[in-house]
């Protein structure tokens, strides 16, 4: 089996370009094992898809290529880039859709990718994961080195992502993401929650109400809604067998504050 | 081509679980063949997950490894299992979901999964199939052997399937799964069905309404709705070109009737 | 790597079709790639599924064998073929979804696949997909010749596609698509377009209403929708950051015309 390359977009399952971006990678390197981690962002939706490959690319063999497309500037002057961090590698539109990677991984390069050799003849104005993205990752599964793309940058752009606001006996959130199940992941982290543990018991509020928890799995709770520690390291507020951003009437971007009760 | 990995599971296609546990599987053993059958079972709805599986798993080759990851009472008491049976491996929560398999296939061990050398370093009590089975199976597929993963167990969960009701001249069945097109797959099999004809004609009747068949066919029908064996060996009811489903008003669950008039 | 298998049907991403459909290739050619082009065609619309597959099959290499699955008249009278087309192999029901194949490549062969000694030892009237086109593709895949699965045929059938409407000075075509993101793909080719606007400044009209262009990019736009030139050489009607059919009001079928104002 040869080099794993991820496909992350927001070209959704019905269009044929999820489909032609992988028979570009297969014509280059017939051996690439290609991956779709999700092609489900909302459409343009750069936030979103930084979150997403968050919570998977970590998972990934060391050497896998990740290449993620959310890219509404397509055609206009944001650049492509290789970014080379932690074990791994990441193509796409330099916007921001890497943000966690150059947040919590040791960068070792970004490169602004400008050598035509590697991408397809002809390049449109409004397929560059056909026409750049995916010839490029091809050729690097096939070994060529990155700097042959072009030229190292220091200033690859960063979200601004809403930190959490931390008081001593509290702390400010948002919700970063409503999952297919209804759970709301927040910008909570345990490290925080476990700070705030030390000083009394925690109190979470969304949307002017009390969540129960921190419970330890969805199975225990009984029908109202909770808070614990999801399988990313984030506070989360699930619902047992409901979708908790509905009986809350919750969604992506809502304050969520942690309280501890001395 | 190394071993098949299939998945199966409620997870839904936008989000990144699905992918982290595909990162999780190729990190172990990057020579599998990972195959997606289903990520849209609805949330937490174990039957429907066990039919889906019942209708893909028996296509695939000798060894491949199934995991079906359909798991409300994740972090709770239910047990990770991996089951051998027919040709076949099987991993995945101990909840019911593999009721076809326990039913249909020569069953040679079901394996309580215990031994935590084969799990992820760290282990959530919400994602299992991150954490347990997809690493499971990864193991697996390199070759270690079934009890290296546990101790084996005699009284693996089954769902209470319905029945048909079999009476001489009639058959009460339901609505097992209505699929994309509107098609309603019924528990009456081509078998129920033989025997009545042997008696008669055969009318089937559901929501009050007599429908035609048995046809052989969906290109027969004329725009109502009508009776054929479909492709998994049960009765189906389907309707040329719309949603029976959507024409007869009728969905999962709902009782069907087949009976010989004389 | 093995031979690349591409699966395009309207079976959905829920149902356990799909992965039969693996199962079987996988079962016969275990070494094959199988990859997905798209499961979400509009139930029974051979157009559609026809359009999708025409945009994504030209990337694949050399010897990629296309399995194509919209399949309304399955179990009736309609041929299942094999063409030999250009660099590829395409396998599925003669209906007209390989029109694009029959009109834009050099058609080496058309085969009346007939073989029974290629299909599934018992094929169902209801999923020629499992039963015949999967495992013709994966015999095909291991190298049996195409002439072994039936006999040369000289008439395929091709859709009657609407032609744009040439006159000196306008082209009128119809919107052949909306994907994902709302933009209207039209019949209307850059070609066509060419030679307009060597006539003079071109207008797009489209539900009597004048859209702006031609731009080169989708991040030009100002808000209201305008035409460019897509990645697939179709004039396209696009909206920055928002979905074109949406604002105008326009769907599939719909008349668009370019006209040169001298």
């Amino acid at each position: 089996m040869g080099r794993i390359i991820t496909l992350l977009t927001d070209f959704g399952l019905k269009d044929p370009w999820a489909g032609a971006m992988k028979g570009v990678l297969l014509s280059i390197n017939p051996g690439a094992n290609v991956v779709d981690i999700s092609h489900l962002v909302s459409p343009h939706n750069i936030a979103e898809g930084s979150f997403i490959l968050s919570q998977a690319y970590p998972f990934f063999p060391k050497g896998t290529i990740h290449v993620a497309v959310v890219d509404p500037g397509v055609g206009g002057k944001r650049r492509p880039v290789l970014i080379e961090a932690g074990r791994h590698f990441f193509i796409g539109p330099d916007n921001g859709i890497f943000t966690p990677v150059l947040e919590n991984e040791r960068v070792k390069r970004v490169i602004h990718i400008t050598n035509r050799k590697y991408f397809l003849r002809e390049v449109s104005s409004t397929f560059h994961g056909r026409d750049v993205f995916a010839p490029c990752a091809a050729h690097l599964s096939r070994g060529v080195p990155p700097l042959y793309f072009g030229r190292p940058v220091e200033n690859p752009v960063s979200l601004n992502l809403d930190r959490p606001g931390k008081k001593p006996l509290s702390i400010t959130g948002t919700v970063l993401y409503v999952d297919s199940f209804g759970n709301l992941i927040t910008s909570i982290s345990k490290r925080d929650i476990s700070g705030l543990l030390k000083k009394g018991r925690v109190e979470i509020r969304i949307k002017g109400r009390r969540v129960g928890g921190l419970k330890s799995s969805y199975s225990e709770g009984e029908g109202a809604p909770f808070a614990l520690v999801g399988s990313g390291g984030q506070v989360e507020i699930a619902c047992r067998q409901k979708r908790a951003a509905d009986v809350i009437g919750a969604s992506c971007g809502d304050k969520v504050e942690a309280r501890a009760v001395i």
